[in-house]
Formats: C-alpha cells, sequence, structure tokens
C-alpha cells in the first residue's frame, strides 16, 4: 500500500535513506534450501557502485553486504533474507544549501507536498541509493533462476544520440557504459565526459534481454507479463518509458507483418518481445527503457524556495554525468524479480 | 496472484469469456454515498462496442449495463459493486476452424501453454472484450474523480504512420478514430478502410492526459504513480509500450534541457509528464501508448496446429482493422483507476 | 482492503446484498483443468438453505446455482470463476418498519456508522445471505482437495447447553441440527423448536475436523494455518470465539501434560489440534467455534431510532432459531479456502 | 504470501531468528510528521524482556531498540520505519543436542517439512523472540492511536486455574505476571514458581480491552475487526483460542438475552465485545485469548530423532514456565497494529 514492497510470491521491501545509517531489503518467499553467499549479491552490489570510472559518480559508497537473516549455513532458510548496507561516506552538509529550495528535475517538491514535510539530504527515499537493496534482492532472484535455465542480460543502446550498431554480447562489462557496441561506447564515453565538464548530463536507453523463460509463464488481464516487468521498470526512478518488442514502431506497422507467424520450428519472428497476451511465448523476452538525463546538474537553473520566492540553483555534489551504466544491473535485478515471481505464481495455478 | 483484480484501495475484479455468457465487473471499495446511476457506465460503454463505424469491428456486441449490486436508492453504498453485461451475438462455430490451430499474434499459443488448455472461442480472457468490465469500472472511478475536479481525456495521436498535427480536444468525439487533429484524422480513416478493404490492420499511438490531480498523489518507490499508470496501461492486450512526458526523447537530451525549472507561478516546462519522484506534480499528468496492429486479419499467414503441424491460417470472423478509436475508452478508464485509487491511498497515509 | 476479498493463491470476492437482485462469488486462481459441474456446487449450497426442517428459517430462498465464467467444457479453465444466484422470495416490505431504527444484535448501527448510509432491507451485506457465495466457492476448494487427499467436515457439537457425548460422522446429516450424537441431537431439537415458538434463539458450537492434510502445511509467522482458520471462522457473522485442539482448556493444562509426544508411529496425542508453529503436523486438524443466539427475535427489545428516540421493537420474519445447522456447511467451505490456498502457497514456496 | 508481514495500509514485515544477528521490522505506511523517540518504543520492549522476575525466562536478552529509516528530526518521515534488535547472549550450543531431534510442543516438526531443512537453533523464526519486531512496531501504532484518543491495554486474567476476581488497571504492571486482580496475582506466581522449580509450566488467559474507538471502524465480510484481530493473536505462538465479548459462553445463552439492547444513552450492555457485524459499536472492544503451557520443560518426555528413531528427551535452557506476562504486550502490539491499521482504512473509504 505505502509503496516499498513489490512482488506477491517473491516479495521484496526496501528500506533506508540515501543519508540514513543504512538502506536494505528484506527478500521472503525465497526458495528454501538453495546455495546463497554473500559473495552471489555482492558481485552485482559491485555493478552498481558508483566511482567505477569517469562516467559514475566519484562518490566512495562502496557497499559491502551484510545478511542479517534467512541464511543457515550457506543455504536459504525460506525465512526473510534480509540484507543490510550501512551508509558510508554521507556528507549531508553537502545538501544544506537545498535545505529550502526545490531542485528541478527532483522529487523535492512532490515529496513535501505527499508528506507534508521531507529529508532534504540527497533525496531520502527518492535517492538512486534505494535501488542498492534492490539489486541485492535481485541477485537472489537471479540465484533462483538459474536453477531454471534462465538468464537476464542488460545493456545501454543508446546515449546522448548514440546508439549501438553491433551487438556483442561480451563486451558489455568491458566498457565504462556498458554499451553492446564498443565503437558506440568509446564515442558515448567521450560525449559523457565532455557534458560532465561542463555540469550538464544526458539520458539514453536501455535493452533488457532474458533468455530460457519456458512458455506459459505469466498471467492473464492485469498482471501480465508485460504489465508487472513495465510496473517494475518506471518504479526505477529515472525510467521515463518502456516498449517491448517492436515497441513503439508497432504503431507504424500492419498486422501482416507484425504477426509472428509460427513454423514447425516454432516463431519466425519476434515483434512481441517474446510474450503474447502478457504470457511468455518461450522466445526471448526483450524490452528497452528510455533513460533521462540524470537530474543534479552543476548548471545554473531556475527555480524557487519553499517559501515560493525564486533563485538560482548550482546543484553542487558528486552525481553520475548519465546514469545508463550504473541503471544495468537495477534492470536485471527488477527483471529477475518479476519473472522468478512468476514462476512462483504459475507453480502455485497448477499445482 | 492470478491477475485479474486491480487496484487497492478501490480495487476492480473482472470476469468472463468473450464468447461465455457474460463479461463484468465487481468494484470494492466504491466511496458511499456519491450518486450513480447506469446511464453513468452506459455513456462509456456505448464508446468501447464494436460497429460505431466504418473502422470498427461490424459485430453487434452491444452493451447493456446491468448494476446488480452495491447501489440503494441511486447511491453507492461502499458495498461490491457489481456490474454485468451479458454476451450476445456470440457465433463461436466462426472459431471452429481455429480450435486445433494457433492464430499469429493471438494468445492462442501461450495460453495453451499456460493452462494446459484453452476456451479457444474468441480468445476467451484475452480477448478484448474482458476490457467492457474494466469499461464500466473505469466510468465509476471517474465520478469519484469529478468529486476532486479531476478530467481525464485520451485521444488518438496517431495511425499508421499518420500523426496529429494540432490538438483539438471538441474534435475527438466527433471523429471515427478519436484522433485530436479533425485533418489527420480524415487521412486516418481512408488508410484504416484502404487496410480493412484487404483484410489486413495497422497500429497507432493514443495520449493520454489528466487535469486537476493536486501535487503530491502517487506513492514513492515502487507503486510510483507512473509505475503503475504503466502497469495499467500494459495491462491492455494491443498495448506494446508506454511513456511519460518526453518519453523516449528524453534519451537524447540533457539534463539542462530535460529538467522543469520553477518559477513563482510554477513550473515553466512539463518534461516529467506531470509526475516527479513517482509523484504528482499538480501539472497535466501526460502519457503515450503504443498500439500494435491488430492480430485478427483475413491475409494469410503461416502457423501450426496443436499437434505441430504447420499450416496457412485465414482468420475470418468481424475485426477491428484498428483499434485506436476503442481503446481510446479503456485507456480512460484504467487511467480513473489509477488516479482514484492513489487518492484513497494518499488518505490513509496521512489520516 | 474493502473486505470482500480472501485468500491469496485461491482468492474469492462475494459481492451482493440480501434483499438486491444477486449474491455471488468470483473465484480466481483455481487449478485449471479439473472437471467441475454446477451439481457440484448445488449439493452444498442444498445444505445451506433454509427451510430444511422445523429449525431453520422457513424462507423460500432456494438457491439454483449458475456459473458464468470459469468452466469450458466441463472442466476449469483457470480463470475467473463466476457463481451467480439470483435473490428469490425477497419481501423488502417486511423491513419497513426497521427502516429508521437500529435492530438489537445486528449491524443496522455499526453499518450506518460506516458508511453514513446503508440497505436496511434485510441487513444487506451483513445479513447471513451473503455466506451464499461462500459455500459455492468452498464447493469447488472442496473438489480441489479431494485431488489432495483432503477431507473436511463440521458439524454441530453443542446447542443451547446441551453437548454432544459420542461421536458418529454417518448420523450428522441425518438429524436436523447436524450434530454428531443422535440422541444429544433430538434434545436439541426440542429445545430449538421450544424457543422460537417463544419467538426467542439459541447458540452452540461447532467443531470441524480437517483430515489428510500433509504435514508442512501453513505459512509461519502471520499467516499461520491457525490464524488463517481464525480469521475465516470469525469473518462467518454469528461466530464470536474459536479454539483450536485443547483450546481454552489448554489454559489450566501443564507443558508436561499439553505438549504432544511422539513415537515412531507418530504423535502419541493431539492437543495441538494438528497445528504446531503454525504448519499442519499431518494430524488431523481440529477446531470449534461458539455461535451467538440469532440476532433476529420476536422478543419485544428496547432500542433507538435513527434519530435517537427509544422505541421498543419486534423482528418480525421468517428467521432460524438456532443457525448452527445453516453455519455448518459454511465453516466447511471457510475451512476447504483455507486449506487449499496454503497448499497453493506451499507449491509457490517449494518451486 | 510467504507470511512475515501484516496489515494493508500500516503493513510490517518482521524479520530474524532467534539465534542469527538480529531481528526486526519494518513499518510501511506510518502517518509522516508524528514525534517518534526510540524511547517510545524501548519502553515496550523492556516490558516484553525475559529476566523481568522470578516467572520470566533467566535469559538476558536485553533489547536496545535501534531505529535505522523512517525518523528525520524527531519525527516521522512516512516512508518505512525501520527498528533492529541485535541480538546479545547466543548460546547455539545450548541446542545442540535437539540438532537432530524434535522437541514436543515445538515446531521443529513442522518446519522440517515444510522447508526441507530448519535452524534448530531456538527455533529460528517460530521462536517468541520474533515477537520483538511485533512489539516495536505495535509502539508505533500506538503513537498513532494515541492521536485518535485510543487506548489499549491487555493484562493475565487466568494461570494454571486460579482467575482474577477483581479487576483493577493500576495493579497490572504491579505484579510479575501482570494479573488485574493482586490476590490471584499473587497465587499465581507461586504456581509458576513451583511449577518451574519441577521443570515444567503452565497456560493461562489474557484479556484485552480497546477504548475510545469510534463507532463505524472495521471492515464488512472478510476482513471484519474481530476477523482480523483473532488472525492477529492467533499468529502469536502460544495461542490456541479467542473469544469476543461473552465468547464461548453465548454458546448457551439466548437471544433476548446475548442481543445488546440500546437506550438514548447508548447500548446497555456489550456482549457483543464492541464489535457488531465485524465494525465496532463504539462500545470497549474485549477479547479473551487462551495461553498454552509453554512447550520448552526440562520433564522428560518422549520423541524421535529426525531419523525416526525414539528418544527421550529432556530440554534444557533457559525458558519461561508461563509465558503470560510477557505475552501481553505482543498482545497489546498486535491489537494496536489492527486498531490503527482499520482507520486508515475507513480512510480510504471515505475520503
Amino acid at each position: 500500500m505505502a509503496g516499498s514492497s513489490f512482488g506477491e510470491c517473491l516479495k521484496i521491501t526496501t528500506f533506508g535513506e540515501s543519508h540514513g545509517e543504512a538502506v536494505g531489503v528484506i527478500v521472503d518467499g525465497v526458495t528454501p534450501g538453495v546455495e546463497l553467499h554473500e559473495r552471489d549479491i555482492q558481485i552485482q552490489m559491485d555493478r552498481r557502485k558508483p566511482g567505477q570510472s569517469a562516467v559514475t559518480s566519484p562518490r566512495n559508497e562502496y557497499d559491502i553486504v551484510h545478511i542479517v537473516s534467512g541464511i543457515y549455513e550457506g543455504k536459504t532458510t525460506g525465512t526473510p533474507l534480509t540484507v543490510i548496507l550501512y551508509n558510508k561516506d554521507m556528507r549531508p552538509e553537502a545538501y544544506d544549501d537545498i535545505r529550502e529550495s526545490f531542485r528541478p528535475g527532483h522529487a523535492d517538491y512532490t515529496y513535501l507536498n505527499k508528506y507534508g514535510l521531507r529529508d532534504h539530504r540527497g533525496s531520502g527515499r527518492a535517492s538512486g541509493r534505494e535501488t542498492a537493496g534492490r539489486v541485492a534482492a535481485g541477485a537472489i532472484a537471479r540465484k533462483l533462476l538459474e536453477r531454471r535455465g534462465v538468464q537476464v542480460v542488460a545493456y545501454t543502446k543508446e546515449i546522448g544520440g548514440i546508439a549501438c550498431r553491433t551487438f556483442d554480447e561480451s563486451e558489455i562489462e568491458r566498457n565504462p557504459v556498458r554499451a553492446c557496441d564498443p565503437e558506440a561506447a568509446a564515442k558515448m564515453v567521450d560525449k559523457v565526459v565532455q557534458l560532465a565538464s561542463v555540469g550538464d548530463s544526458c539520458g539514453g536507453i536501455v535493452e533488457c534481454v532474458v533468455r530460457g523463460v519456458a512458455p506459459g509463464i505469466g498471467e492473464p488481464v492485469f498482471d501480465k507479463l508485460d504489465a508487472e516487468l513495465a510496473k517494475a521498470m518506471l518504479s526505477i526512478g529515472a525510467v521515463k518509458g518502456i516498449e517491448f518488442g517492436a515497441g513503439f514502431a508497432a504503431a507504424a506497422m500492419q498486422g501482416s507483418e507484425h504477426n509472428d507467424a509460427m513454423s514447425a520450428d516454432g516463431f519466425l519472428t519476434n515483434h512481441a518481445g517474446g510474450i503474447a497476451g502478457g504470457i511468455s511465448t518461450g522466445q526471448p523476452i526483450v524490452f528497452r527503457i528510455a533513460v533521462k538525463p540524470t537530474s543534479s546538474i552543476s548548471v545554473p537553473q531556475h527555480t524557487v524556495r519553499v517559501d515560493g520566492e525564486e533563485r538560482i540553483i548550482e546543484t553542487r555534489g558528486r552525481h553520475d554525468p548519465c546514469i545508463c551504466p550504473r541503471i544495468v544491473p537495477v534492470v536485471e535485478a527488477m527483471a529477475c524479480l518479476v519473472v522468478e515471481d512468476m514462476y512462483k505464481r504459475q507453480a502455485a495455478l497448477r499445482n
């Protein structure tokens, strides 16, 4: 109800503010008896952390995974699995200037209107830092999906108007923007570094592919697999849109072109993006998300104070000039959570 | 869990198959004491019905709204409000040919994999007919929103590559494609009629604007207002993507350009689409959805039988060559349900 | 949220007022492919109907089961299964007298306070008639449980202070009070008939036994099997208490006496009532509920009008002098729903 | 779904095993802007802690409340409020003996069957220690209820067959069994101490009164106020039954006696226990719970090992000979959570 939980059978609840004592997550409904170690989670946390390269924030927010419950002798117990990440390198004083002002592009104004008060330090719950708990939970879901033969991979497809033209999965983790095309990646890095140098930021497009999902996964009507994925992705702060398969291009297609015909060997195309009627077809699930340019920039901007007076604001601090590379593990985490949850829902229906 | 319910405080559950006895909806959590008449719902049902013009299906599926519970002496009682729409003009025999085959673009293959059996007549629950219950429920939510001063309007923005260039709200209900630009509308109609004549179909883009939402509505983190709207829209069968405000265009923008600056008179732009951090800003909420071309076409297509044997299929029957005009009231209904639900969630939090 | 739904994986939503057009239920999450006929449900409806004997209400509320969705060619489809029971023999005018007064023991006063208005005819949703939908849903859950080898049986254990001293399951459906001891049953009938003759009513105790549940069913912590059964039973209008196994007698026992010791052949006793830590032990699940005397009596009672003025009320109409025999199928229905739901939840956890 | 969450609008999720690193709770949906300090919670934790007297466990499990999120500058923010209680004085080696055996009265056997493995140390999640998180959450709910004028008080009514004959609320916290009658309390203490000296335990009855609830709180049908309270209470490990108002005594009463008549000054009696049709009447809400004798006793008992071999077990360790005094704050906590949640649900319905 209050929005900090996600999932039905595999349910996560995140907690913690950007500049509070800790952030973290409880994962309830984990299959018992599955081997799980802190390093399984740490690997994913390290992909999300800032300071990985010139294109990410230099904050030293290094997250050490701490499992507090739900593991016994190296295996999941089936009880709530809690991961805590204590906040380090907090500099709340860096935010004193913005205590009484609304930063453009941020949730300052809306949080104040919703709650009647706000924790102004680093956006509180609206901070990207909240996603640390999601990535931890996603790493657990990924372990459960491995047993089903499901793989989830996301990557940057476009940044600041520069699009990937080739796809080489092995390149993704080798370049700082996590793009699937090394040539495009180099241009993207140049563009981001240049924008960062003038205190500005840019957006991009991230694509995600889920392979190995059996046909028949997903619920009909309201909890369609694509509907749940859409909710999951739009729940990530910087995401402003999502499309499946042919996506918005389908708007200009004809049925005879868009329909995925079948042969004895299976589907001949995948315009649907691996989902029909909200249920997996067995083909790869493919979707893309639109990532807005990071709101925190040091270019002067017009805004107002809490008392309504106009002012010019220059957000200082250490921020990501483009969030795409760091959003990639968050997208994967949320996709893992949705798909594993849907497998469990299917088990409930059929058993 | 099994996917036929939507909403938290204002919760709807739809039921019924395309060619079963009836479809309908239960709405639980309706504010008691609100005047509501069957005609309030009928008006919206009539906008969704087939056979409205040359660009919609000629099926005579005229839906007469029947309220079974939850109203007493012309007012809502606060108990489950049930609307039943008895099916008429069913021709299940029209579907005998496809009993043993999968129609490309339809959910036949995925439903069979999910359930182990399927009601092949008119797609069962995967049929667009299921949305009749949503439109009925949305009409009730609309009545509740009127008391809050909220208006929801959707319209066709693009069909088959033809885009609206002007916006005149008063034109929307005057043209058969429900486009906001009468000139574009005329071209769209021509295109749709031409495609229908060769048994093909086309897609489009529908835009929705929600005005009058107070700032502060929406939940943080997972149940963001845009996340819930995205889920709601992607739960509509033909929808393949959604974007808010600047949407996918934001991917190529810079922060200094995309951030909505503020003055003493409010926001200077609305690139965010009226939502920041998942919570309403008080500006109009604006989103667009990608609508795929209707799957039911009579052009011959390659497919397989249930036993795996290849065949050529030609889907006969009376179908919509472009579903955009009939999806408009469904989009509005789902938007009404999401926004009213979020208002109630806010009441729960603050009271 | 608004209270008309129950269950997680197998979820029911009831609708309809006592004197509205119909009552009914939607059951979502039904295992697909299970044979189900209207007569499977009708059998249970007939056990709940009034007018079965001198000890039940003479109302002719004969419920003909009408399945509207979710069945195809004699099998469940896995989509929402809707059962409608049209109301007959309504005499709303019989309630005109009580329109402006609160009947003692009824929910008139509380409904008016909650909703700000009320459907005064026959208690609206607070009527026992609402349970018709539950019994229909329970009959479906019973079919699913049969496949698991689970049997659910409830019976009257005590009425008006007269307790059963023997247990013969085959006697339960042979006497009008559904008691498990034919001698006690005869005395109970005399007592109830005598009270009815003077316009009064009496309470009783109903016991329920669930056999064949595998060990390990039920959730830990909040959704314990006994916690869910307790909620289910207390949600039945006339129920004022519940106890499991030794129940309230355990309050006066010692640990050495109450603990169920184990041998190689299993448990030596069943003071726990088949549930330990909220999870089934594999022994029979046993609980008892306290049923209050029917509120509708024709003995004159002190009450007030809606405007606060005092008056004497004599509730006329055709009511049950003791609701125990008719509550038995409702108790069984709710127990079936809880246990089947818990099996599905276990499937989700382990798969 | 997996059972570790409770509540709809005010939702709690507990985590942590008895002998893990920590236990705790996340509370989501807290009204923002309410003053809350760690001491508000610590006061209630101290009432639950062991070692308070000769009748409670001598374990030194002193819980220091640690708020990790959801508070800013002394006020609730409306975001998830997390309380962690680090475990101290753990002696897992004390449990080595029972690793391979099932303790009678405990959830060892059922947890193993449910999960396929178990954390044998101190019952893991089935331990009473899990309730520490509930008490912390309840303290927060209590703060919210204070603003509504609602008070919740529970007390021991009976222990080992010794019943309170008088009611003096000021005496409750003055005697180690938290009884409402000081004379009975003295006899209870003697009885408990005597049983403890021979390694045995005993049960009791706890009563709870909720005052100041406005009429109209509670949902109809399945989520009745009494149904939710019943679920909440039966979710406490040692509870085997619950009754409201006249409770099981109602089974032997007549309608003319049980019905609560009304006068211009309000209800003349309160046999219903403050709830009619699942909704509050405005009178005090009164219920009693049956508490079983503590399962952990050092009297030799028959049991089996995990491999099925019979053995005699003597549970050593430091346990409570009667859990009633320590269950009192847990009962209050759960009652606070249910009532506050219901107030919020009512706000959602009417706003």
